[in-house]
Order: structure tokens, then C-alpha cells, then sequence
């Protein structure tokens, strides 16, 4: 059915593209469909202090009506002003989907609420309420100015993405596992993920402020913990092993600007706020308790080597394809 | 970007929901958008001896109009005339997608071609051109009826769904292994999958002609091998056993209306055309050499379990979700 659940869905597909990317902002996907209901653009909120989804599905349509401006503005203030002023009556009697209620309030970027209501969309469909007092209101500003405002179309989907922002909210920190695997679960024997998931996971590397992984990987894989790939700031490292032996002449101890802490306990944890934890069998069986998710790369080969031996229920929160692995987000029920 | 090349994705993702159910059919999946480019149906070929795409689409497409009678006929050609009775030209400047060229000949459904050039399409988009030299010849007829005709949109991707049908047309037997698994590759220790999976295993044992199982597997698991689920008529067995010892009081004995042998050879392979081979570690890897793809369905959750250690480079054809399960098709590369 092509109903208002089918275009959420194409939100929500968009919007876990960049989930963690956008930290501590929510992810967020956004379309619109033009006056007959001809599907224009669909994108997402990339990363915080960027535009908002709204901003950004507007840029996207605004760029295939021919407007070769508005994808070069950055600041995304300077775009909403520059939307605002040339937006050539496009999008009368449009409508767009969010999976979440456009905020209200001047932060990084001016309230979208204002900017749906401006640009003359004549209807709008929200996944899910924003959870943050200061940013909420938007859809009760649109109803108010004769917007057609329908609420909740895959409400509990659209509030999955919200996740590691409600921990933000919280002032809890947020963490998850990450895991890069075989199509038969090995996930031991040197790289098994496509360069597009390595470039991939370095991307939130940069993004994260704490990367835990186990004494053992360390020892055995050597690995390095850096963004190379993408070229950001390397996250702080906490080694989380009972002894203190390494070899200190690795690279991992070499990255500049970054603390690297070698501690039997997670209590570092609490200086922290968006952590991933990367390791194996040990490492994740012991965290399955404290993580908020889990994300598993699963490339499409079969090789032999160690497997993960543990009894647990995930459930699947979303999965996409980066390259020719695939990219699945879980959570333990 | 919405253009072609998504609403042909979306075509694709549609009919690989009936790959194999189809045989010896091609899996077909299509799409219109109207005259203001709005997206209205997307459907599929569902069976041999039903709708085609085009008339399925169409189907829905009138349905959504108001159409309280088109849905409810069978007969794939009193749908067809109907159709051409009742379209009250709401195709008019509409555009249709199909991942394979319209059929331009009378088999078991009129030609799909005159459907799509008497209800008005002003554009065709066509992902690979039919193989087959007794229904090809659709893109031209439109073409020379003033019809927009554009070919080979995402046509590799296309092409792939027609593999089971282009075996069939050359007279040899389709096989796929199939096997479920949990999220850390464990194909052992009861059921794995949920329902919705095991009852789309259970529509395609209704569809296949032999089932190919290990000896072992009778031995250990017992199973049935037939289609309870469904309720339709159960395949050959073919049990690929040195041993000619089992259990001859187990269900799969007593199943009605059916051959089992236990043979082993896979030359009864020679007899049949659409086989199935369901097993664990030793069967996949023994079969990974003479099948045509790999059907995967993973579970979300992890057990402790027996797993598979093989070394094989896959190519995944496409994923979906089944329930809370991931059906994944695969190609040895």
C-alpha cells in the first residue's frame, strides 16, 4: 500500500543511515511529495550543527528545481535564510513527511516549524512528538497556522531512532557494540568488512568520545583505533583487560591528541557520554547487559574461524547495505 | 534521488518477495506512477497461471479508484478483458515500471503489452528485455504505438531475478539450498525461524518438484518435509544417503501422494527441474558447486549451536524481512 506508513518508511530507511552520525541530535529522515503528490526528495539530518532533515529534503528539491545555490550554503542558518527568501512558492500545497516533530526553537539552526509553516506545505506528517521540552511545540505552531497536521504514522518505529538521543537527554551516556562478522558468524581472521563499513565505523569513531575494547584484541590483533579512513580526531581508548602488559610500540599507543586508559573496571564509563565497545565473543557477552545496542556488520562470505557461542534475544532495529555488507542495528529484549 | 533507477529498486524489492514462488514464471515486480507522477500501486507476478505484474498493478491501481470488482476475479483473462473494459481511463498519462518487458503473446493471460497500450501509459520504463523469443517484442509494439519506451533501468539487477526462469527455458534443473540460522550462524537446535518463514518454506515446497535432503538429517531431526503450513501437495524426497537405514515409521514415510528415495547419487536430479536442498554444514558444502543460489533465512537472536565452517565467497542477490527473520538470496562467486 502506498499510504502515509510507506512514505514514514522511506523516512525512517534514510534516517538510520546516519544513526550515531548524528549524536547527540536525534536521526532524523524527512520527504516531500509536491502539490499532486509526486515524491520530490527524501534525506535526513546528517550531523549535529548541519541542517535539520526538513532543511535538507527542502535543499535536495530546491537543487533538482534547478536552484544551484542552496546545496553550497553550510551554515545551515544562512540556508534557512537563503530558503526562505527563494523558494519560489514551490512547495504551496506540498507535503512532508518527518519522523519527528520539527523543533520549535533557535538552536544550532532556526525553528523548521517556522519554515514548514512559511514555505506554504499544506500538510505535514510526524513519525513521533519531540521529546524535548525546549524543541517541542512545532506541531501545534502548524495546526494553529492551518496546516494539516497528522501525528503518529509509525510512531514506534520513528521513536527507535530516537534512542541514543534520549540518553543524551538524560544526561546517561549511550553505548553500543559493534561487531563486523561473516554471513556464518565468524568474526575472527583478519578484515572481514568492505572498505565501505570500515569507512564507515571510522566515521563514528570520530564521533564517539570512547572507544572500549578488550586486553586481548589489543594483544593479538595489534589494531590501530584511529579514523585514517576518514581523517577526524581518534577517540579516547579504554583498554579494558586485568593485566597491564602490552606492547606499548604499537600504533594504537601512538595517535596524538587522545588519552588511552588501561583499567580492570568500566567506571571510566561515567566521565563519558557516546561510547562504542568493539571486540568478540568475551567482550560482547560481558557488555550484553549495559549496552543500549548492538551493530553488527555481516559481510555476505563464509570463512572458517572463531564464532560467537552465546544465547541471546536481540531484536532487529533496522538493516541497510553499506557495499556488500550488510549493516543491522539490534537491541536485547 | 528519485528518479528511474528508485521506482525500478522499488519494482525489484517487490518481486523478489515471490522468487521462486513464480517458477517456472520469472519473478516480475511493477509499478505506476499517474499522470502527475504520483506514485499509486506497486505490485508483482505472485504465480504461474496468475496476473502478471502489469495486470496485477493495474489490479490494485483500479482498486484504489473505487473498484470493488477487479480485485475479486481469478481468471487471469476475464481480469485481463475486464480491465480493458473498466480502466475509465485513469492510465491516461500514467507511467508503468517493469523489471522485465511486457510479454507481447497469448500464454495462459493475453499479452501484457496490448494491456499496457490500450489503457493510455504514456511511458513505459522496462528494467531487462524478455529472454524469452516467443513472448519478446512488447517494447517494440509499444514504441510503434507512440508509447515513451525506456530500457535497461538497473537491467543487472533485473536480469538476476530471472535466473530459476532462464534454466527452465533452457531445459535444465533449477536447484537452491536453503537453510535457516541464527544471527551468530547456528543451524542447529530446533526451530530456528519464525512462522511467517517456516510458512514461506513450506509455499515453496509446494512449488518445487524435489526436495533434496541428507540422510543424516532424517536420522536426527525427523522432519516431515511436508507443507502443513500451507496446506498444499508435498515434493519428492530425494535422501542422499550411503546408509539405507532409518526410522521408515517417521511422518516423512507416511506423507500421501508422493515418492521418497534414498539414494546415493543425485542423478534422479537428471528428472526433476525445480529442487530444493535443505541441510547443515555437510550438505551446503557439498552442493555449493552444482546450485544455483543460496536461501538464507536468519533468525535475530543468537544460541549456542553447531555452525558453519566453510570457506565461500557469496554474493547477496537481495534481502528482506519475513517476520522477524532476514530472508537473504545468494549466488557462489
Amino acid at each position: 500500500m502506498v499510504d502515509d506508513a510507506f512514505y514514514m518508511q522511506l523516512c525512517i530507511d534514510e534516517a538510520w543511515k546516519y544513526q550515531g552520525l548524528t549524536y547527540p541530535n536525534p536521526a532524523v529522515g524527512a520527504l516531500i511529495l509536491d502539490q499532486h503528490e509526486k515524491l520530490i526528495a527524501i534525506d535526513a539530518h546528517h550531523e549535529a550543527g548541519s541542517a535539520h532533515a526538513e532543511l535538507n529534503v527542502i535543499t535536495k528539491a530546491l537543487t533538482l528545481l534547478g536552484d544551484t545555490k542552496v546545496s553550497k550554503i553550510k551554515n545551515p542558518i544562512e540556508k534557512h535564510q537563503y530558503v526562505l527568501k527563494h523558494h519560489h512558492n514551490y512547495f504551496l500545497g506540498a507535503t512532508i513527511y518527518v519522523t519527528l516533530e520539527p523543533c520549535n526553537h533557535t538552536g544550532s539552526t532556526p525553528p523548521c516549524s517556522l519554515l514548514v509553516k512559511e514555505l506554504g506545505f499544506k500538510k505535514i506528517v510526524i513519525g513521533t512528538m519531540d521529546p524535548n521540552p525546549k524543541a517541542s511545540g512545532g506541531a501545534s505552531i502548524l495546526k494553529n497556522s492551518g496546516v494539516n497536521v497528522s501525528e503518529g504514522v509509525l510512531q514506534k518505529e520513528c521513536e527507535l531512532l530516537l534512542e541514543p538521543f534520549k540518553k543524551w537527554q538524560t544526561g546517561d551516556p549511550y553505548l553500543f557494540f559493534k561487531l563486523a562478522k561473516t554471513q556464518n558468524g565468524v568474526y575472527s581472521g583478519g578484515i572481514i568488512s568492505s572498505l565501505e563499513s570500515r569507512t564507515l565505523v571510522h566515521k563514528l569513531r570520530e564521533k564517539i568520545d570512547l572507544l572500549i575494547i578488550g586486553g586481548n584484541t589489543v594483544r593479538v590483533d595489534r589494531p590501530t583505533l584511529d579514523c585514517r579512513l576518514t581523517g577526524g580526531k581518534a577517540p579516547d581508548i579504554l583498554i579494558y583487560s586485568q593485566s597491564k602488559i602490552f606492547d606499548f610500540e604499537i600504533p594504537l599507543f601512538k595517535v596524538k591528541n587522545r588519552k588511552v586508559f588501561i583499567e580492570d573496571t568500566l567506571e571510566r564509563v561515567k566521565q563519558y557520554k557516546f561510547i562504542m565497545i568493539e571486540g568478540g565473543q568475551s567482550m560482547l557477552e560481558a557488555s550484553l547487559s549495559y549496552t543500549d545496542h548492538q551493530l553488527f556488520f555481516t559481510a555476505s562470505h563464509m570463512q572458517k574461524g572463531d564464532v560467537l557461542q552465546i544465547d541471546t534475544n536481540l531484536q532487529s532495529l533496522h538493516s541497510h547495505q553499506v557495499g556488500v555488507d550488510k549493516l543491522e542495528w539490534f537491541k536485547k529484549i
